[in-house]
């Protein structure tokens, strides 16, 4: 099923303990939708300025994405965002953030990118993911995330943005603050009581732990692809989602079921290990679907074990 | 095959945002004692002072484990901890530390405890691990754990002692700061190489994301048992480490092998999902053996998934 994913599209300076790079191509919606062009059609909706190459646009088009609906905003400048690493590459300072043309950004679908069946609503502002939602009425699986600036500053547009949505993919300290809840259990079932419909697929993204997915059947982890070198992890949880989402979308058969997303957990999982290996977008515009499945096989070998039950000394 | 542990003996006063409980029976010795004894016969070597009860080595006794080489020390104080919890149990903040009779400590062991095959040195001064290493020269699987001050002011015997075990069991924050590795991978790595023989096992505990476990073959990793309610965290990681060792020495016939530490991974992560549901031992204590299996059953359940390949848009 074709997929419509609305966010932002940026250039990023980053500078981790094994290097630094300056104006990259990056934002959420650039690296879901490389992650998600392995598995469907994808629309990309979002604004840059009249500093952003023609380049870029051409790096998305040859990985097959729809580039139609990125709209060229003149005079403005293209978002930019300059962090900075900790030595374990768990904590990340912003050094500059300058919005430029996302500050004022009014998503505008394009035909094609309205038609989708499926829509990922990137964190941008919850007024604004409800605005794109709302001209998706028919969408089969929709999916948002968001961060904790929303929460602070627009907690109810938020929630109203959550509860027209199927899945919410969030860093687990954003859902307990969104829940108020202080474990993941319970703020996940604090989500699903904010139906109905609202949310039912709750994905808690952790960082180098991996990431839990919950449903209202069940519950599943999966730890992230260890790596022995990991070089910048900017984006990580944007690839995560293409992978997650776009994985589902390749699957239209099928219902929702524990096992489908299930494999779509092991395969966003599979390609945020290789985002985080290079910088920026660099590994993912070179990956194969072989090293992709060579990766959720793997991950597979690497959680599984025999339970037998023990000989007990107690009763 | 028989288990000699080798640690803290203590009174515990813990306040957690869900109630506060006083001198509560804890210290590491006693939590990895208690979850070893569903595997295999255990001797508890620690020290405990004039003010410490018969009802807590009965407690003891009762779970089938050997107290006669704990130690009353007289005059003198039990070891004492006091500790708060913040909102979501990830934050702990210690009020009061009472060493003791801890402080003196010299472990003496019993004639029981110098034939066990199965040796864990829970948390204490690295030198004294290397002493009571010494005393059990045979041991056919030896274990430690350790915390952040030893690698802070102690780290040359720390090196020593890790060197002269199997199996390494520390958190993950632990075991970068003391092989100043910014990651799980690399940082198991560098212990493999402070051998021969060194330790060929590692495990990183995570906390609330579960824990991992490195080998020179293989990489596995388990989610901490999901739970909608956590009451007190205090001794997961030494009850952890009780299930894990205890699962290993109950199966003596087998050779360490990557299917073997992995159950025991699984037996560890549930020991330690019942201690954390209610405060101190109260839980463990109340534990059957059906209990254990039925939530590995359920990890297993968690963590499996199918990966069966995708048809990728791309080559």
């Amino acid at each position: 099923m074709p997929i419509t994913v609305v966010g932002s599209i940026a250039y990023d300076t980053v500078r981790t303990p094994f290097g630094e790079r300056e104006r990259m191509l990056g934002g959420a919606a650039v690296h879901f939708a490389l992650a998600a062009s392995f598995f469907d059609e994808v629309h990309v909706v979002g604004p840059v300025g009249e500093d952003f190459g023609e380049a870029e646009l051409e790096l998305m088009r040859g990985m097959g994405i729809d580039v139609s609906a990125v709209e060229r905003v003149s005079p403005g400048k293209t978002f930019f965002w300059e962090g900075e690493y900790g030595w374990d590459l768990n904590s990340r300072e912003t050094l500059d953030t300058q919005l430029g043309v996302f500050e004022g950004f009014a998503p505008k679908l394009s035909e094609a990118s309205r038609c989708s069946d499926v829509l990922f609503l990137a964190n941008i502002q919850p007024d604004l993911q409800l605005e794109v939602r709302a001209q998706l009425p028919a969408a089969r699986f929709t999916a948002l995330d968001s961060m904790n600036l929303w929460i602070d500053i627009a907690r109810d547009s938020l929630v109203k943005a959550i509860q027209s949505v199927d899945c919410v993919i969030l860093n687990d300290a954003e859902l307990r603050q969104l829940t108020r809840k202080p474990n993941l259990i319970a703020a996940a079932q604090e989500l699903f009581s904010w139906g109905p419909p609202g949310p039912r697929v709750v994905v808690a993204k952790q960082g180098e732990y991996g990431a839990a997915l919950i449903t209202r059947e069940g519950f599943f982890a999966l730890p992230a692809y260890p790596l022995e070198s990991v070089i910048d992890p900017t984006g990580a949880g944007d690839t995560f989602a293409g992978g997650f989402v776009g994985y589902l979308a390749a699957h239209p058969g099928q219902e929702l079921s524990e096992e489908l997303l299930r494999a779509a957990m092991a395969h966003g999982t599979a390609l945020a290990s290789f985002n985080v290996q290079e910088f920026g977008t660099d590994r993912v515009v070179r990956l194969n679907a072989a090293e992709i499945t060579q990766r959720v096989t793997d991950l597979q070998q690497m959680t599984s074990f025999s339970g037998a039950p023990f000989r007990s000394r107690k009763p």
